[in-house]
């Protein structure tokens, strides 16, 4: 089992799928035209953008192909989306976001501090629920922008965004609501109808497109600048040659998770739960950091208490078992997760939190191989651990 | 003939190598860990990246591989280098760029523009080559920013950047030197040391990688803010995770273009004068646009006088042949190259001008045959013309 990959971090990245690959490669190799060009051959390249983008609008529910503008990641669909807005209502100086969101978006929030904004970060409680009377009382007339995010990448905890829609246009109907949706495409449906959303950002690589493409969803009556000015491509919102194989693949990305979201609620979900189960029945130390709260079903994210995070992703990583503690940007940081901490999981989980996500992929297998030589990792760890008697108290009262 | 395409326009887009697509397919399929993630798996990625920076960093020839920033696209690479540059200097409000920059390029000096910075544009001669005087003139103490492209897009035509960069850097040492390297890279040699630039951008997909990659080169002494704000990737200059299998790809685009230098000067640029002068030889009408300028060896710009080019290029369309009268960018346009323009090309030529541009596929075959077609479209055209006096008068001088 050792000489294969188990890989538990599908909310870091996941496998390029063979059907998007397939569909991709002709625009790697024959049909390499300028969509821009004018001349027959470049009609395909043309041709296969617009059929992309209508799986994409699909995917989004959006009313119009017009409303999908592709970038390269969902670092530049957010950065699109939040400075595109602010740069259109540039007399408008406040924003809410969330204590929780992407260390992108909050490193972005951050500078425009700097430049003049007003940030109110919303909070969230002890399972990463966030605090909806809070976000209420914030939005006011100055709000140009408010960015929540779809699902957490850590937690995979699901915000209840129609309800925040709501809460945000009753208070003030001007004020631009962006969603980023990276850690919700391909797990949950993506309806901007439905959820009463301005802008929506996603990443292709999170649901089995390539790194390098993304798009974002922006409602025809909202207005953004360019982030990346110069050509007609995007309809003037972005320029750059279109990245013709990824949007190609975007856009088979987006068909097949859409035809895929049954398979996650329930399939994924089992295995998902099976871990989950497997993990709080044979480790006594281990606790379920979101509680109750609604989750994507791919993600779980365990406290072991007493022990260091790192050196079980270590033991796991040479059994060949891909896990993390936190966000893939973040990795290396030796400082405990912003998400945990706004949730205030106690200090004694805090350092030892696990996120498994898993995909379409997954096996049971694999999972069942995961339970196998989990509990021995951790107890190992355990037994290095300089808290021996808080671990013993554990245990009893665990077994009682 | 005609099933095939005989591809005229690579300054538009290039084939992928297939040698690239092979370096790039295991990033595609079971190496597709995010390479920030911190397990042994990821590691492969993270390396691939590596390697990938040091074959870009030869290319430009730089002295450290930290001068290297990976981007999406040529646009982005002139986003980031021009804006960057800019918000790092807020003080200085003075830009120089010339009459002949890509359009993407000089769309972005208008909106800065209107952001309060004046923009000095500098002239071309009538084959195409920079007004150095004028040049000199207008660098002075307020000068943040010079941006000058390396080789013309529609031209070909060579500008002296070791030359510019002392004209500059002697009136004023602190106003940065970009260099827009995209129809360069990959035709004559990139050598920012001896150039003594201090940011140059190119776009993979314009030397056989795929159209989605990009990469800048900033001279460790000069400082950019990121334009993609969020992730510690690319040492903080540029957000989102790596698109690890278009970044193996322009690495090893770089690679083999370094290599293939000597055939670009010399079998590239002997079938494009085998074209131009096969056109110029056989069509009375002809008239070469850029006359004894230095050129990259793979342009020609070759204008139809009394014709309509859109007309030119349709009926080449109709033979399989791609060819091209100005940017792709600005493809379906009627307004005449504002290059040809800057050039003041005669009226008489500037509407049926037309650019080929060769690479390392184009064969001889094509070429002979694209030579052997030519003058029966151009005669068809020649005939619908109004101008029919006026082509009966340059006909007789032709024969002179």
């Amino acid at each position: 089992m050792t000489d294969k990959v188990i890989y538990l971090d599908n909310n870091a990245t996941t496998r390029v799928d063979d059907k998007v690959l397939e569909a991709m490669l002709p625009f790697l190799k024959d049909e390499y035209a300028n969509p821009s060009s004018m001349y027959e051959f470049a009609k395909h390249a043309s041709n296969a953008i617009k059929d992309a983008r209508v799986k994409v609008k699909e995917f989004f529910n959006a009313q119009s192909e017009k409303e999908i503008l592709f970038t390269s990641c969902g670092s530049e669909s957010a950065n699109t989306a939040i400075r595109g807005v602010l740069n259109m209502n540039k007399n408008k100086k406040h924003i809410i976001t969330s204590k929780v969101e992407h260390p992108c978006v909050l490193n972005l929030y951050q500078t425009l501090e700097k430049q003049g904004y007003t940030v109110d970060y919303i909070g969230v409680n002890s399972v990463g629920e966030l605090d909806l009377e809070q976000l209420s009382e914030a939005v006011n007339d100055d709000t140009a922008l408010v960015s929540i995010m779809y699902a957490n990448n850590e937690t995979g905890v699901i915000n209840p965004i129609q309800k925040i829609s709501e809460i945000i246009k009753e208070k003030n109907p001007q004020a631009k609501f962006f969603v980023d949706a990276v850690q919700a495409a391909g797990k949950v449906p993506l309806d901007v109808q439905e959820l009463g959303v301005d802008l929506m950002g996603i990443s292709g690589h999170k649901f089995h497109a390539p790194k390098g493409v993304g798009a974002l969803y922006i409602n025809s009556k909202t207005l953004i600048t360019p982030l990346i000015i110069g050509g007609h491509q995007e309809r003037g919102k972005r320029a750059g040659t279109e990245n013709v194989p990824y949007i190609v693949g975007l856009g088979e990305a987006c068909d097949i998770a859409a035809h895929h979201l049954k398979y996650e609620a329930t399939e994924v979900k089992r295995l998902r739960d099976k871990l989950e189960a497997g993990i709080l029945k044979n480790i006594y130390n281990a606790r379920l950091n979101t509680g109750i709260a609604n989750r994507v079903p791919n993600t779980t994210n365990i406290g072991f208490e007493y022990v260091e995070g790192e050196l079980i992703l270590l033991h796991l990583s040479d059994m060949g078992i891909c896990a993390s503690s936190g966000s893939a940007c973040t990795s290396g940081s030796l400082e405990p997760s912003h998400v945990l901490r706004a949730m205030n999981v106690p200090f004694t989980a805090i350092h030892g939190s696990i996120r498994f996500s898993l995909s379409k992929y997954t096996t049971e297998k694999e999972i069942d191989y995961v339970n196998s030589v989990l509990p021995g990792i951790i107890e190992k760890i355990r037994n290095l651990s300089p808290y021996q008697d808080e671990l013993a108290q554990l245990k009893k009262q665990k077994s009682l």
